[in-house]
């Protein structure tokens, strides 16, 4: 089935199945009969259609309800040849072919977004695709200079969107250090920055420190002094009126996200930038568990994910959480349509 | 006026108030009208009365109501002479020797436990006390091999005891990889076994990654790999019947605890050792806001303290939250109590 080049205003998300290994196809069957995505979003699916057919199968004979038939949503049909005895390979191959093929359609379909479902970074290694996660396909494919990994969760107490930006991603510790400068930390303010004026014109952001307590002036690290000061400093100077808080100790850096997401009257900042994966990361799970989702900025269309990964330990039994996935697409649609509504404010 | 020495049974708190120019002499004051402290319990203070007095007059004339007299509870007068023409010195100094006076009668005094009020590290270095925290200090004057800063907080929800060890702690982010090893993760959990011992035989215990993803295989970090795998299969082999899981991606280490802080069916650890200091406080706080408290592990006593800082940016104006402080009186009587019962079963 082809998806139809959309002229009608009507929103439209591109779903890809990622690892079919693992809870993917599960989460997404779960996902597309919730009650909480509205019937006038078109979905179109991309992965095979025998395997979301088998998974259907496998879902109803264990005795889950609550999951969409495979015949009656639009599957972009791919069955990627699996050539190698190494199943692993051959998921790593396939998922990578139907993140490709559903970026191609989104590039090719206004007003559309993208939803990608879990892959396994060693699997894409495995099968030869050398990146180190589907966001660096994206800033490849879209030839997006400066891409940002967003985390953001809207709270279901406040309605409040908590937000985190990481500066570095998919590196390991002790990389992080090393791979942190100015201009990383400017391009990623940018990002925030052109993301959240989608809906809001004079942003609260806050910005997290390297080191423990920030450096306590030093003593703990000297990163802060030798250069994030500056660097946030500057920034902070050619962008009046914008309030910046930082470096803040990173242990305490969230405690406002916290009452945030629970209490109406809480304070509440538009975003923070972490410095590194497991340091955004870590209170984005433990405060907005099952909410958060992924999102990747500086692209030409919003793409989200779910916060979690392929599951490969409990695929097959049924007991998956699609709460997330569910976020996933909810996010994808506000977002499209807060961004649509800022573009169409800013043209006139 | 002097401590007495108990005999009597009955348990005293020895309550060291730290850096003078923070919150710490307001948070004392308001923590020690709390309701929630049991009568019984003997509470020495130690600092200077005439600042306790100054504070109390000051907070009187602010209208804060519920604090307590510094003429209604037992004060060990210390009163520092200030020599320097720098008040953070002469701030430094006073905290560093409230601090080791406290040490002493605590150790000289059986069941007696200390809290500490927060210190200023710079201003103690700017004084020529060169420590990183007080647990350095501790471990100093009590000739502790081995000690661990396990941060714990129980849960007013479902009464879950959440703990988080560090396995480092006051270093910069970029000597976290270089001072991890195996015999330091062995020496943590030893002290995090023996500490869940005075309440659980069987525990269970998670242990963090060190990378994003617990390494992925090494694609993201081989510390795992080379070493924190098999660092935790020995302890594991030496250790049947306790049940160890990790290393965990760090950024879902903790989304059982989330659950279990809030929901009494949840599943339930009893400890989680993280590799460093943000990745451990980060959820603690983002988890246990308020209720987190820090206890020093392998002292001969118990000690914790309130999970936050001097506050020196809101000193003075009556605003700071005592919770953190009360929630550290109450656990080191709490630990204290479980200590001893627990001597007392092995003992027989």
């Amino acid at each position: 089935m082809k998806f139809q080049k959309n002229d009608d205003g009507k929103l439209k998300i591109v779903l890809s199945i990622g690892d079919e290994s693992g809870i993917g196809p599960e989460i997404i069957l779960k996902a597309l009969s919730s009650q909480e995505i509205a019937e006038e979003i078109e979905i179109l699916v991309v992965g095979s259609k025998k395997i979301l057919q088998k998974e259907y199968k496998n879902l109803k004979s264990l005795g889950i309800k609550n999951i969409k038939d495979p015949d009656n949503f639009q599957i972009y049909n791919l069955e990627i040849p699996f050539e190698s005895n190494n199943s692993k390979l051959n998921y790593g191959d396939s998922s990578f072919h139907y993140l490709t093929k559903a970026i191609e359609i989104v590039k090719n379909c206004p007003n559309s977004a993208l939803v990608t479902g879990p892959i396994c970074k060693k699997s894409w290694s495995t099968a030869g695709h050398k990146f180190s996660g589907q966001t660096e396909v994206l800033a490849e494919c879209c030839n997006a200079k400066h891409v940002g990994m967003l985390f953001t969760a809207k709270s279901p107490f406040t309605d409040w969107r908590f937000n985190t930006l990481l500066a570095t991603t998919h590196i390991a510790l002790s990389d992080v250090p090393k791979q942190l400068n100015k201009s990383l930390i400017h391009s990623k303010l940018d990002l925030l920055y052109e993301f959240s004026n989608n809906y809001i014109s004079k942003p609260t952001f806050k910005i997290a420190g390297i080191n423990p307590h920030a450096g306590e002036e030093g003593l703990l690290g000297t990163d802060e002094k030798d250069w994030l000061n500056e660097a946030i400093f500057t920034w902070k100077a050619k962008h009046k009126g914008i309030n910046i808080i930082g470096p803040i100790s990173p242990d305490t850096c969230w405690n406002s996200s916290s009452k945030a997401w629970r209490e109406q009257e809480a304070e509440k900042h538009d975003g923070i930038l972490a410095m590194y994966h497991d340091q955004g990361l870590i209170p984005m799970k433990s405060i907005a568990l099952n909410y958060s989702v992924n999102t990747t900025l500086g692209l030409p269309f919003v793409r989200t994910s779910p916060d979690h990964g392929t599951g490969f330990d409990i695929a097959g039994q049924g007991i998956a959480q699609s709460q997330s996935m569910v976020e996933a697409i909810k996010n994808a649609i506000e977002l499209t349509r807060l961004r649509k509504k800022s573009n169409l404010l800013n043209s006139h």
